[in-house]
Order: structure tokens, then C-alpha cells, then sequence
């Protein structure tokens, strides 16, 4: 988490979300690391979580990512929860929730839905103030 | 929506799901068009949907695409609808529903969840049968 978190505070002096995420591979070796770039990238899908995915998949060139587990500072959103199922990733842990925008326990909860054919092994709550605080730090700033 | 199947039936030349979406800015003109790309590209996130948006956003730089409208072959699945929301696209139009993996109409409805902070105008069915035909041709010949 403290590379996410390393991460997500990259993001935040780049004026972008602070949410940054890194990707496990099955052997426990941190394979990837990114941050939110919708800003700089000008693309609305470069979420930390689809930077690591498509890094990851590009360097092993392979469309799935079973036994990887992926780490987030924050709960990831309904399209990023979508592509983690999509890639098969099979474990995510993030710092914290969010009730406004996430998608994994909140709103849509993508991955409990009875049509998600792959549900990953869900966990929470390392650095949950933390990563919080970076967030609602960087909100505040903006108002 | 000819030239969305027209993107579906390059895709299953490619040996892709044949899924095509083509992207319309607001002043009606096609800007973009692509198709399924997850196994060429080693990407799970490069479905039809996925790849106009990027594609416009990076043409004209910029993550919002607000006035656009987005058109495919099939209901889009979470992650796409989640995109398609989140660039802020006016209007999604579809050939034919997909109870097994869409996300519009089917599943986690993504864009009629309260959480949606966006919910593009939704319209479908032109070319439905065309549509549902080529995806059913492509399964079964994989079967």
C-alpha cells in the first residue's frame, strides 16, 4: 500500500486525483505502478487501476492476470471494477471506500452482482485514514 | 450503425468478439470507429467503446466529450457504460441487448444507478437482428 499511496501522492503534485494503485503478480513481486493521468493523458479511462492492467497485460502480452492482486488507495470505480473482473485479476485491496463513486461495495457493486463471471477476493482498510486524507485534501483545495 | 457493424464484421475477420462502435461529435459528423481489440492489443479494457473514446479524446484532448454520441453493435458492459459516462457523452445509441454482459439495460444498469453522476440519452435497436446475428455466428463457430 505505501507504493500506492507514493503513487497516488505523484498524482496529487501533477494537479491529478490523487488515487494511485499497484499490481501484484502471483509470485508476490510488485510488477506495476500508476496513478490517475486523465488530465495529463486527456483520457477519461486512465484510472490508476486501468494504467496498471494495461501495462501489466502489454508486458506479458496477455489479456489476463489470474493469481495478480491489485492495490488501490481508493475503492475503485464501476469501470475499473468491471476491467479487474474482465482481466481476472484475483485479489483487490484498497485503502478506502467511496461511497460516491466507487463500485465495488458501494453503488453498483459490480463484483457482487449475480452477472459478474469473475469475482475477485475483496479486501480493505490498510492506511484507510491515510488515504482518505489525501483525497479530501485535494477536494478541499479545488473549492 | 452501418459502419459500427461494419467494425463488428472486421472484428471477426480478426478473430475478435465482432463488436464495432462508431463516434459521432455534436455536430453529426463520425469522428471515430474501431472495434473489439482485447486479444490483438493484449488488452481487456480495448473493447469498441473503450478505443473511440480514447481515440476522440486524444484527437481533440480533451476527457470530456460532451454533445457526442456513441454507437455500437451491443449494449455496452459495465466498463464501457461507466466510460461512456464519466467522458460525459451526450447520447448512446445500440443495435441489440446483451443480458449476459451488458451494463445499460442488463446487469448493474450502470447509467440508471443514482450513483451515476452522468446518464447519457439511451436509444437502441436499429439493426438488432444483424447485430445479434453476427455475435450468435461467432459464438457458435467457437463452440
Amino acid at each position: 500500500m505505501h507504493l500506492a499511496i507514493e503513487q497516488a501522492r505523484i498524482a496529487e503534485k501533477l494537479n491529478e486525483v490523487p488515487i494511485g494503485s499497484v499490481l501484484v503478480d502471483p509470485m508476490g513481486i510488485v510488477k506495476q505502478a500508476s496513478h490517475n493521468m486523465v488530465k495529463k493523458n486527456c483520457d477519461p479511462t486512465a484510472h490508476a487501476e486501468m494504467n496498471v492492467i494495461r501495462m501489466e497485460c502489454q508486458e506479458i502480452q496477455n489479456e489476463r492476470l489470474p493469481g495478480y492482486q491489485i492495490i488501490s488507495t481508493l475503492e475503485p470505480c464501476p469501470m475499473c471494477a468491471s476491467a479487474i473482473s474482465q482481466a481476472r485479476i484475483s485479489q483487490i485491496h484498497y485503502g478506502t471506500s467511496d461511497s460516491k463513486s466507487g463500485g465495488v461495495e458501494s453503488g453498483p457493486k459490480i463484483l457482487s452482482h449475480s452477472q459478474s463471471h469473475h469475482k475477485p477476493k475483496i479486501t480493505r482498510g490498510t492506511e484507510k485514514a491515510l488515504c482518505s486524507e489525501l483525497l479530501k485534501k485535494f477536494f478541499k483545495s479545488r473549492r
